[in-house]
């Protein structure tokens, strides 16, 4: 019918215009929670991978993920777009948990890589033309409605192989104890995470595929609440265990708590009760309380959060949906292997050999001096007085 | 119909979405009118108002304010979401109003009970089930479109009540005299003010409740026509007085001046004529100019210009649906003394109850320090060198 | 049919609203690349702007450009609103190029003209009523969709008069040496660029004018598609070439070149096929970085490199439907000239007159002092202490 086809293509740019939000809205997080020095090139690193993953999806990734362009239920400009607008959040997701140190050239390689290849083949088996079908490794069983697995863990499997490649930020761990390094722009750090959140609707309400039928709308309409509600649930626990704990309300992780309930929330929205998002966000923002810590522990040095946020949350709500929703958990546990050993592997191996022609690495000098000026030329705010 | 249900589904989560924006968009503008030393306790308190009021409204206050979760017009869900989106603000109206001495926590046990309870009665009496309805005190027959009684009255009256519980910030009144303290970044305030004013066509054009009909279609258009002249006029009118008494152009008064327009036009938006909205938006601009120096002379210290922005032009708009709308008169002085004998009435007295256990007002050395450190750990901008 | 009526007024106030987003986009773009000292100015002008030109469009100017009110495809009001979200972008390009030195009350009084009749008057001519119909100078048959020479060159041709009579910055051109003024906040230049890219989809996607069929869905989605590829080449062509030349990504410039791709598109975008828009903004790119020290050559002094963007651009992208397009060169290459002679004549005069009433031109002592004092009365960061 021609009311479907044009409502769902309205309805899809729509979702796609709010995904768009989160490139500025990523780029404001990490410029916001990085030092003065290096934000210029957080910002740059953003743009670059808006630009390279999604003109990478256009021209190889996405025949890749779907086999063919052919749509029948939406303009297919419309659903390629939906899609292009998820590529570049796996990169962002990598390219945030190793800022500070990692270097723009290599980083614009990985998301050429990246956006032809490594996503469009988790797409593939995923959500796509699923090249597995039939074999022993099918995942296509999996319960993941906007990529707990797809999209978050993918990009974190990646950042994990890159910190393990690229190691921590110069004077980060001395002698065993972990120097603080506050976060510069608060203010960014909050519209950075506001716009995620927007996205987020974007992401996960689009990720329906519809919203031409009753039913189709009422499953748009409860995604969207349940993905925000886990967002809130996720705020408020961090803030009660931070208050509980320290007397301070550190808005940065409780942010960051709200982000964790997101991204748990991600894969089963679509299914799950009105009341089970406050239970699945509020463990995500715990996961992320508990997560950060844990992995300056192990001194993979993550400035924003990112392994905590999207790793941790990306394997819990896929396994949430078995939990509070009707999913097999064989199903979403083969899902997070097979994605997982993909992912971490193939990233590992991409990163690797790229450092090794094109090292990732700001040397101790230049993360001295600061990558805006070392990679960009130019500081942030060159006019503003700052503090050694 | 259910292309009637799909479409109004539709509507009603784009609306939503334009408000959601004023999440960061009253978080922006907030930040860049205090001082540096207290931004991240104002994005903490507005990332804590959204996360702590949407629960308790979808916890509590949906019920309370609707009786019934039931929709045949919409989903349900799309409905709640909509309306959850409108609740948060009466908190954000108040807690702007007393940034910069107010502490987070006893403003979170507010934002509980206005989230749970004293929004969703004045909803209730007003768009809701209507537990008046019969009685002498039954209101229901004010018009107040998007809640120029129903919000932005409800969120002032109790800010009126917070400041006198609360006082004025350390050093702002001293021997009779006013202290400027001015707004430390102006490119967050102008972000913030237009991320309200974008807001405010989900606000008003969402609260038409429909728009697939041809008649519907048409009302959501020019609702958000006559938005948006309002905002024009409000802005016009204060450049061209402040330029002619000062030869200086005021740019937060300014914005104010188009937030003030778009508050008075809220209550009738959607009944009048293409030109009325700049006669109502200008005197709403107007009313800005004289009221902000009207309360500083009563020692109402409020940091943003909230009670003249929403409380004055909440009464001012809704008043000028009698004068260029159709509705009566009586309605709405009606309404506006209803609400504002109850809302300013159970505000206070809750927030004196939460003031005995939890006093609200920060100390003088606390204010001086800054609650950025005192309440959050953290500086906003700690890189940056500060003059004192 | 109702339902094609209600869908095209919703699509028209969703494309409205994106392109809404510019306002704050193009004032945190400017905010961004001007010195701290002026930032003040810079918001208060963009403010100025979206009000000033948004009235008199409504009251004088969009009756001049279409004759009429009337609409049967969709809300007149939503028609309107959507026209109405162009006018204030033709003068936001040309104050941008001047900033720094122009003063805001003579650039009022040119919005008022621009916003009552210049602008009218060139759509008037292409999209609108068409006064010239019939006459030889009839450029109706100029396919440019979204305004490449209707909005971005006649901006720019103003821009252009501006820059003859005002000149340069103080300081900025001595003994034929060009001083480098370096942006003050590269995170605001970020977040500008970006919501200007949401917003043109908007823009783009909306002169489409009908989503509500099949067809109309379908060239909607392609034009969106087909901007941001064009955005996206532009980025990466424009970091690609700074990149072999410096060894540094000059993150203003590439967005820039960001800006220039969508520039290019804007004429075009609803009839290439999906991979022109490469080649497009690839070439878009590459304009912007020949012609930024182009006009820096000629002592035409542009602190956001409007020109570059939007006049080159303009006529580029006009051009391009006739290469990659079937517009007729002829037709394109009249429209480029009839609207270029008139816009630029006008604007100059008007700007002339304009000047020998009120002068633009701040004194020297003044720009030292920098404008947000001067005009504003207040500075945009007032406790950060700043380099000399």
């Amino acid at each position: 019918m021609d009311m479907a086809y044009v409502l769902d293509t309205f309805f899809a740019l729509f979702a796609m215009t709010l995904i768009i939000f989160m490139v500025p809205g990523f780029a404001m997080l990490e410029a916001g929670l990085v030092r003065t020095k290096n934000v210029t090139a957080v910002l740059m690193t953003n743009t670059m991978i808006y630009s390279v993953a999604s003109l990478a999806f256009l021209l190889v990734g996405y025949s890749l993920a779907f086999g063919s362009w052919e749509n029948d239920s939406m303009s297919k400009w419309a659903a390629f777009l939906f899609q292009m607008a998820f590529v570049g959040k796996t990169v962002n997701i990598m390219s945030g948990g190793v800022s500070e140190r990692a270097k723009i050239i290599p980083l614009t390689l990985f998301t050429i890589i990246m956006g032809a290849l490594i996503y469009p083949l988790v797409v593939n088996v995923t959500w796509g033309a699923n090249f597995l079908e039939g074999s022993w490794l099918d995942i296509s069983a999996m319960h993941d409605l906007a990529g707990c697995t797809v999209i978050h863990s993918t990009g974190a499997w990646a950042l994990l192989a890159a910190i393990l490649i690229i190691g921590p930020r110069r004077g980060r761990y001395k002698n065993g104890k972990i120097r603080v390094i506050p976060a510069s722009n608060i203010p960014l750090v909050t519209l950075g995470a506001f716009l995620l959140w927007i996205g987020w609707f974007g992401f996960n309400g689009g990720s329906v595929g519809s919203i031409s039928t009753k039913e189709a709308a009422d499953t748009v309409a409860l995604t969207i609440m349940n993905t925000n509600t886990a967002g809130l649930a996720g705020a408020i626990v961090v803030g009660i265990l931070l208050y509980l704990r320290y007397g301070k309300l550190d808005i940065t992780m409780i942010l960051n708590g709200a982000l964790g309930g997101l991204v748990a929330v991600t894969a089963g929205a679509d299914v799950f009760s009105i009341y089970a998002p406050i239970a699945i966000g509020a463990i995500g923002g715990l996961l992320v309380v508990i997560a950060v810590p844990f992995f300056d522990k192990l001194q993979l040095d993550d400035p924003v959060g990112a392994l905590s946020v999207h790793l941790i949350n990306g394997i819990w709500g896929t396994l949430a949906v078995a939990i509070f929703g009707d999913a097999s958990f064989w199903a979403q546990i083969k899902g997070i292997l097979v994605v997982g050993v993909f992912a971490f592997g193939v990233s590992y191996a991409v990163l690797y050999a790229i450092n090794k022609v094109v090292p990732f690495r700001a040397s101790d000098d230049d993360q001295l001096e600061g990558l805006d000026y070392v990679e960009c030329g130019m500081e942030a705010y060159p006019e503003f007085k700052q503090n050694i």
